[in-house]
């Protein structure tokens, strides 16, 4: 049921986002090679919170792109060999690896000026309130006072004399994130001009559990499964969820996590069924 | 008239940008560091077209600060290493120098954000259409078929077996720099919901004049005046304006593109005076 509402919903964002871009420079073939692949669990969010309130998904598929498009191009700029410096990104090689650094920093930037154009477009929210507020709300989850500077944080961490304690990470993870999570969870109930509370609630706790799980994953999982490198984090002897709690406690975190985010939805009844399920979904993941 | 016009909108400009950034990570203080010091002709453009169509400059100020941070985002990524590799940016070291490459990449991001919480800033345009409409066509111009378009042309001349042609140099800067002098020039207009294609028409020849005379100081400055390096593109054998043009004619065509410019503004009469001015003072400057 989820999986395959997962599937449905990542295809129909497929669909939007290749009708975008159109171009055969190595510009835009790498903007492909970033966008796809991956689960579009942010997007899944947004689509999700737009049937919740009952907004047409031709419509809703716009502002989900636009987080897909938000993400990929995080992954793009992390991977840089000046940032995390990694190949492999959903068992593909990253883009600076494909390609070159260059083209990895224009498509990452590319690809962030696409996610406005898909929160802002016409054809998404139905009220230009709606669509104003999404891009605007977009740029302060994506900008200094949410991704990027839970990134910021994170590079700090790298230089500092003491390992991060579990609040600095959590503060870190709620940029790196929270923040989008957030955005991606308030979506539906902004097109819909409805209140976004109980959705960040949510969204807040889905991140968290989703962050512990990452690095439950890093820990456990290997980079077959996983797609991605793992072990780096422990390896590098950085401050994780799991160096700091140990994996069991860590495990029953994300599960405590994940009852709060579900009974943050209980005001939705049984139509937020599938945004628990996600939830459920999001710490039994292997990768 | 002009000189003082400019430095006072920048000032503005200044103090609301610096009203939005008030961390003190590395992240902050180089964004702050890419922000401040130059010109700010694209948000001049914006306090001017908006003074002409009595839009209030306390609004204007948002979207004029918008695209200097989009401008400065553009700067600090195209100076990286894997880009153009410049250490001298308006007399002053590049972030990637004077930090390190991640914190300029990071900067370059969150400056690109923040361009969009400004474009759609609750306290800038009026009308939740205009702020919209703000968000959709920055996100249009600075993307993958306008700005980074041409820094994507730009970077697949250099590896081409032939230099670009006329023709190329002109769709390339019309990514490159028309893209972000349009939506400048045009954003007055779509504030006050006013026709914006006069104004589209004067910024397109403007932008190209503009390119032209940063040929022109290309070839002729020095490292000292101009705040950066100089004579890179002869160095490299990159086609510009004045190699494929020769000096004197790259000038005349400057100053014809100039003409072309006042000419598109004479519905305003006498109150685009100032906007005449600006054209005029583009193929004056010396840096």
């Amino acid at each position: 049921m989820l999986q395959s509402a997962l599937a449905a919903d990542a295809a129909a964002i497929r669909t939007c986002l290749e009708a975008q871009i159109t171009g055969d420079l190595r510009l835009h073939a790498a903007m492909r090679h970033a966008l796809f692949g991956g689960k579009a669990l942010r997007g899944f969010l947004v689509m999700e919170t737009a049937r919740l309130h009952d907004v047409n998904p031709s419509r809703a598929v716009f502002p989900a792109s636009g987080i897909e498009a938000m993400h990929a191009y995080s992954l793009v700029h992390d991977d840089l060999p000046c940032m995390d410096d990694d190949d492999l990104r959903r068992g593909q090689p990253t883009v600076h690896v494909k390609w070159d650094e260059g083209t990895a920093v224009l498509v990452g930037d590319a690809l962030q000026s696409l996610a406005f154009e898909m929160a802002a477009h016409p054809d998404g929210a139905a009220t230009p309130e709606a669509r104003a507020d999404l891009a605007l709300t977009l740029a302060r989850a994506a900008g200094k006072d949410g991704m990027v500077l839970g990134q910021a944080l994170d590079i700090a961490a790298e230089t500092a004399a003491d390992p991060l304690t579990l609040d600095q990470i959590v503060a870190l993870q709620d940029g790196k994130t929270g923040a989008l999570f957030g955005w991606a969870a308030s979506a539906g109930a902004v097109m819909a001009r409805a209140d976004s509370a109980p959705l960040l609630a949510y969204a807040q706790a889905l991140g968290l559990a989703f962050q512990i799980q990452d690095d439950v994953i890093d820990q456990t999982g290997d980079v077959t499964a996983v797609g991605k490198a793992v072990g780096k984090d422990a390896a590098a002897g950085k401050a994780t969820f799991v160096s700091l709690l140990g994996l069991q406690e860590a495990k029953r975190r994300a599960s405590d996590l994940v009852d709060t985010a579900c009974d943050s939805l209980s005001g939705y009844g049984k139509r937020a069924e599938r945004l628990r399920d996600l939830a459920r979904f999001v710490i039994s993941r292997q990768s």
